[in-house]
C-alpha cells in the first residue's frame, strides 16, 4: 500500500485518451472541505489557458480539486482555449461537487492544439468514486510528459501532538529553466495555514528551488505550482513569524529543493548533474547571471556528457555576462578540486583529479570565486547528450 | 592559380605542429608598406592575451603583419600568455622585417594551454620567402578548427580608374554568438582609407552582420576583425561622408554577411540554417532580445533538426524575453507562409505548408510580428543536431 498519503485530501487519475490510448492522462484531486491555497505560475508573457484561469480562481485563497492533464498544453489556443479550461473547470464542478471557481486546472503537453475537451469531460464521468487516499501515485503518473519517473516527495515537522506534514508531486524533464520549468508543481500539507501565508512560505521556497534549476534555457507557458493546505492535522494554526512557520518553510523549502533535484536527474537525455556555484561577486545580479550562464552553456554542458574537463569553457561562459571581475583572480573548482587558479590552470595533477571526477561521478559541483565582492548564488542543471536531441526532434511526430 | 588576391598584400601558411602533425596551423599576412589598420575584438571579460596585445597594438592604426595560428588560444595563460603573444610579435617582427608594434597576433584552438611559443619561431623561421599575392587561399585553411571549409569571399566597387577591392577571410563555426562570435576575420582592402574610416566603417558592419549570428549562444575569449587598408588601388582617397566611402561601406557590409552566413552554414552539426525576423517589437531592445531568444532556444533548434514545425516553442521562447507583447496578437510566417494569426494556430493548410518548407528546404526565415511597435530586427542561426554533440562532447579528447 502506498505511503503517499496525507490527511484531507483524496487522489485518482483516469485514461481519458488525450493523447495516447490506455495511459493515465487526467489526474484529480480532491481537499475534502475547501483548502487555502496559493500558486505562482509561470513568467512566461504567453501565458497557457489554465495558468490565465488559476490566477483568477486562487484570488480567494481556496481551491477544493485540482484537474490536471497531460498530453496537450492548451496553450496558444486564444479565446476558446479560455472557455475549454472553463469548461473543464465546470465539468469538474458538477462531478465532485464544488463551486467551479474552487477548481484549478492544469495542462501539459503539445502546444497549439485544441484541448479535447470531451474526451476530458468523458474522462471525469464516474470519477469521484475512484477518489481515494492512497491515489496520489496515480496522479503523479497521469501528468508525467517526457518525464522518465513520477515524482513524489514527503516531508513532516513536529507540531503540537500531531505534527504536521508534507506531500509534493511534480512532473518536469525538459524546458526546465528559470522564473521558471516547465513543470507543474502540487504540494499538499495539513497544516492550518491562512493562505496569505502560504502565499509568503511557497515565494520564498520556490525562488531559490525551482527558479534555480535549468535543463535547456527554455520557459514554459504553463508553469505553475500549487500549495493546498487541508488543515486535518490536528496541531495548531500555524501563523507568520512563529516557530511553527518557520519549521513549515523549511519543510516547504526542502520539498521544493527535493522535487527540483528529482526534475534536474530526470532533464531529458540527462547522463549527469552538476550544481553551478558563484561566490565573490561584486553584486546579487552578477552572481546569478554567471550561474545561470554557465549552467545554460551548451559547450559547457556538452563537455560535461563528454567527460572532458573543459575548463576553458567554464571560464569563458563566466567571462561572457558582462559581470565585473578581474579574470586574472578567479578561481574555479570542481567538488573539492581547485583546477583554475587566478585565471590560469592550476597544473596537471589537478586537471587529472578533477577529470576523473567527470568521468566517475554522476554529480558534482562547479565552483567560481570571482574574488571580486561577497555575493554568491548557485544553479542547478544536467549536462546535454545526443539524447536530448532525440527526445526533442521528434516531440509531436 | 587562385583569383584570391588583393593588391599591396602577400600571404603564406605553414605546418609548425602546434596541434597536430602535418597541418597548416600558422598562417602570415604582410602588407607591403605599413596598412592603416583598425579592429573589432571580443567583448568576454575573459579577453585571451592576444586580443590584449592586439588592442595595444593597433592603437597606432597601423599593422603591417598578421600571424595567426589555430589549435591553441593562448587564452586563460595568465601573464606567460602574454610573454608568449608578445614573443611571437618579436619573432614575426624579426623574421619579416618590421617593427613588433605593427604586428598583430591571433590564436584560435583549446583554452588554458600555454602556447608552444617554441614551435611558432620556428615555424617562422624562413616563412618570409613563402609571402606570395596568392597565399591567401592557404592561410584561410591555417586557421580553421572545426571549419568544414575555409571561407573567403571577394568584393569591389567602381572608383576612379582602377576600382576599389576588398577580401575576406574568416574562421568560425561554433561557439558563434552575439557580441562575437569564436571567430577570426580578416578584412583586406587595396582603398586608401584613414585608421579612423576604417574603425567607423567596420563598427557598422560587423553590428548587423557578425553580431546577429548565433550558433549556440556562447562567446568566445579571441574574436578578433581586423579591417587593413593597403592604399595600393591607385584609386582614390576615401573620406569618410565621400560616396565613395558610402560605396566602401557597403562593399564591407557585403562581405561581413557572406562570411556570416558561411559560418552559420558552417555552424557545428549543422543541418539547416534559419533566419529569425522581429518586427513589430515595442523597443529596440525587445525586438534584439526576442530574435536571440528563439535563435538561441535548444527546443527551437531541435525542432528544425527534427524538421518538426512546432510553432508552440516559436511562440513559448518569444513569450520568455520579457518583451512586451499582447500573446493574442502576435503573427507568424514561415518564409511566406502565415503559421500563427493573433495567436493561434493558422489552420491545418497553413502547418501542412510551413512543414513542407521545414523538411524540404536548407534555409528559411522565422518571422514574428509582434503588432507592438515598429521596432525589428534579425539574427541568423542553425539546427541543433546530434552532431554538434559529437563535435563539443569529444573536443579536446
Amino acid at each position: 500500500m502506498s505511503k503517499h498519503k496525507i490527511k484531507g485530501f483524496v487522489a485518482c487519475a483516469v485514461k481519458a485518451g488525450i493523447k495516447y490510448k490506455d495511459r493515465l492522462d487526467l489526474g484529480i484531486v480532491k481537499s475534502l472541505s475547501p483548502a487555502r491555497a496559493a500558486g505562482v505560475f509561470t513568467k512566461n508573457r504567453v501565458a497557457a489557458a489554465p495558468v490565465i484561469l488559476g490566477r483568477k480562481n486562487l484570488r480567494a485563497g481556496a481551491c477544493s480539486v485540482i484537474i490536471a492533464n497531460s498530453g496537450n498544453a492548451n496553450a496558444c489556443t486564444g479565446a476558446r482555449g479560455l472557455r475549454d479550461a472553463e469548461l473543464t473547470a465546470k465539468c469538474a464542478s458538477e462531478e465532485l461537487g464544488c463551486p467551479a471557481k474552487e477548481v484549478v486546472v492544469s495542462s501539459t503537453g503539445v502546444i497549439g492544439v485544441p484541448l479535447p475537451v470531451e474526451k476530458i469531460r468523458r474522462g471525469l464521468k464516474g470519477a469521484s468514486a475512484l477518489l481515494r487516499e492512497n491515489g496520489f501515485d496515480d496522479f503523479s503518473r497521469a501528468i508525467m510528459t517526457t518525464d522518465s519517473f513520477p515524482k513524489i516527495v514527503m516531508n513532516s515537522f513536529a507540531a503540537g501532538k500531531s505534527g504536521v506534514n508534507l506531500m509534493g508531486i511534480a512532473k518536469g524533464a525538459g524546458m526546465i529553466a528559470p522564473d521558471m520549468a516547465t513543470m507543474l508543481c502540487y504540494i499538499f500539507t495539513d497544516g492550518a495555514i491562512t493562505s496569505a501565508a502560504l502565499r509568503s512560505a511557497l515565494g520564498g521556497a520556490v525562488d531559490s528551488t525551482f527558479n534555480r534549476i535549468t535543463v535547456d534555457g527554455d520557459m514554459s507557458t504553463n508553469d505553475t505550482v500549487l500549495l493546498l493546505a487541508s488543515g486535518a492535522s490536528g496541531a495548531g494554526g500555524i501563523t507568520p513569524g512563529s516557530t511553527d512557520y518557520r519549521k513549515f518553510s523549511a519543510a516547504l523549502g526542502e520539498v521544493c529543493a527535493q522535487l527540483s533535484r528529482m526534475m534536474v536527474r530526470d532533464g531529458e537525455g540527462a547522463t549527469k548533474t552538476f550544481e553551478v556555484r558563484v561566490s565573490g561577486a561584486p553584486d546579487a545580479a552578477s552572481a546569478k547571471a554567471v550561474a545561470f550562464r554557465v549552467a545554460n552553456s551548451p559547450l559547457v554542458k556538452t563537455a560535461v556528457y563528454g567527460m572532458d574537463m573543459n575548463w576553458g569553457r567554464l571560464i569563458g561562459a563566466a567571462g561572457a555576462t558582462g559581470a565585473r571581475f578581474d579574470p586574472d583572480r578567479i578561481d574555479i573548482y570542481i567538488d573539492s578540486v581547485k583546477i583554475v587558479s587566478r585565471g590560469i590552470s592550476a597544473g596537471k595533477s589537478a586537471e587529472d583529479r578533477a577529470g576523473a571526477i567527470f568521468r566517475e561521478k554522476k554529480h558534482f559541483s562547479v565552483t567560481f570565486d570571482l574574488h571580486a565582492g561577497k555575493y554568491s548564488d548557485r544553479v542547478l542543471t544536467c549536462d546535454l547528450s545526443h539524447k536530448y536531441i532525440d527526445i526533442n526532434a521528434s516531440y509531436r511526430t
